[in-house]
């Protein structure tokens, strides 16, 4: 089964994203059906196609696929949960933000009730649903993201990750934490360089040829991470932590904050204690493999 | 006045570093001098025709371009300072690692003595000295840069930053904190995924293309820093903080470290604080900017 424009979707949730994800489907040409609790925010969506369904369970029923998009999963499980829904046959894919655990409850959940059901995550703001800027994640069975692929990709650029449900959240939070990274540690250059007079307008194409640099690095440190071997090939942990110092000083001297210096070093120096000094960088995946809340829950 | 492969040039310090750059002029055809405090580290060099001076201020009056790269500051002073050493017309450009205000000091100290001064800093590693992978910062008098950029070249790809001699080690330490905080958050990511079973050469490349994607965002966003206003074109500080929490609470379900996850939010957490939670993300350079220390000085 390959769907095709004239394959009917449902949306469940018309807040700012479910909205975004409507409107793209009507867009794409697909016959959408929409729900949602506070039914005065179809209104736009029906003016542009939209079937307003009676009911959730009436939504579903519409469509052989139906889109949810809540505020968490709780409101999920209260609305898929609703005496009048049927999940037997139905395709459920659904995009509210939670983590793997309650990705993997929610699929073994809808599974019992009869569902196909598919965990995913919107890397994206609602304006740029239906682009291809919009990373939708996908996880659960391939199956069922293979049916559906061609509805799918109204939305933006759509990505199957695997079969574990929880896979989806995964990534996202991950690709978070590189993108508060990456924005953190060009903030701590910012600040650095205008101490010396010099614009974030100047400094940041060093900052944006550095990230994109250091990033074609990954595939090579990640063999050493499933060898489970860090030879220092290119430099020892001992070392960096001796730049590390520097960066730490030279914040302090210009007076800009400090902190994300000295976690960095934080999690070198432990690494050396654990005798880690001799290798290279990946070998820190120790560290950040273990559970630790650090000084910073306070 | 440009250099030509002829012009003579000095390398005093012949530690891992001073040998690379040594052996890169000579590998271009430099007539190289060379001195170190232990002599026996010449040997290799002048096997391959450098020539050994017999002290610090015979090496600087053989060429007219003298490169240090020492320890650190106090040996170069030490060095610079010594009986024999006049300085008067030579050219000095120092390679050695510290900080933008010992850098600023070392070029009042040189030229008063009649030195023209540049201070660079070195972002490579040994062996990648004479190739283009070796970034090589300067700052200073840019007349004095431009005068030998032919001859620098030889050590890889040569940058001039501006006539503040603090620029070097400033834009030296804003690169390494990004390099680290690239891979801290592949990192994070990596081990998040391998509690899922995922490999670190599975998840690689999805965290590469992620840093290079939003390192494309930079220059739009330091518009934002250098005209102090901060509209939420995209996200509002408030949004993202949410999915702080989901990354901070995915790190610890799955027990892998949340110092990087904690440290994200709490900066954050700081600026929604200081009223700024309806702006976007680059008002964080409020707080980077701040001299703070941090829990992790402990
Ligand atoms: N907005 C973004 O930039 C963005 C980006 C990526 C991911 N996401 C994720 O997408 C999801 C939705 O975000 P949003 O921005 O659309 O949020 P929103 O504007 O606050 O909308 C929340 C939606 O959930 C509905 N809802 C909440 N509790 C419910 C319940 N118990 N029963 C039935 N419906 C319920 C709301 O219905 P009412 O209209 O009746 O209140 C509304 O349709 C979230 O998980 C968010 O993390 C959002
Ligand atoms: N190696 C790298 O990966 C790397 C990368 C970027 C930047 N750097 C920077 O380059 C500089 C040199 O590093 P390196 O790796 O070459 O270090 P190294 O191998 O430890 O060499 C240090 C050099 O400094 C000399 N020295 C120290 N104190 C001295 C003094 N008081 N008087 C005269 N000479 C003195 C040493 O002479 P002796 O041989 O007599 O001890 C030796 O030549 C450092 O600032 C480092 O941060 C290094």
């Amino acid at each position: 089964m390959t769907d095709t424009t004239d394959t009917p979707v449902t949306v469940l949730g018309l807040g700012l994203m479910g909205q975004a994800l409507a409107g793209a489907f009507l867009t794409a040409g697909h016959p959408t059906t929409v729900w949602n609790r506070t039914t005065s925010k179809a209104n736009d969506l029906v003016a542009d196609g939209a079937s307003l369904a009676p009911s959730p369970g009436a939504a579903i029923a519409a469509s052989p696929l139906t889109i949810v998009c809540l505020t968490d999963y709780v409101a999920v499980r209260d609305l898929l949960g609703g005496d009048d829904v049927d999940l037997a046959g139905a395709t459920v894919i659904n995009l509210t933000s939670g983590d793997s655990a309650q990705a993997r409850e929610a699929a073994r959940w809808a599974e019992q009730r009869g569902a196909r059901y598919l965990d995913g995550a919107i890397m994206a703001v609602p304006p740029a649903i239906g682009t291809a800027d919009a990373v939708i994640l996908h996880s659960g069975p391939r199956p069922d993201f293979e049916a559906h692929e061609a509805t799918l990709a109204a939305l933006g650029t759509v990505t199957y990750l695997g079969p574990d449900h929880g896979l989806a959240s995964l990534y996202d939070v991950a690709g978070l934490a590189m993108m508060w990274s990456v924005l953190n540690a060009w903030l701590q250059g910012t600040a650095l360089l205008r101490t010396a007079g010099v614009d974030a307008v100047t400094y940041a194409p060093f900052a944006r040829q550095l990230a994109a640099g250091v990033a074609d690095w990954l595939p090579g440190y990640a063999e050493q991470i499933d060898a489970g071997s860090y030879p220092a090939e290119v430099s020892a942990l001992e070392t960096d932590v001796r730049a590390m110092t520097h960066l730490i000083e030279e914040s302090e001297a210009v007076g800009v904050n400090a902190e994300l210096p000295r976690l960095i070093k934080a999690m070198a120096d432990r690494a050396i204690a654990a005798g880690r000094g001799r290798e290279q960088y990946p070998v820190l995946i120790e560290e950040f493999s273990r559970p630790r809340n650090g000084p910073s829950r306070a």
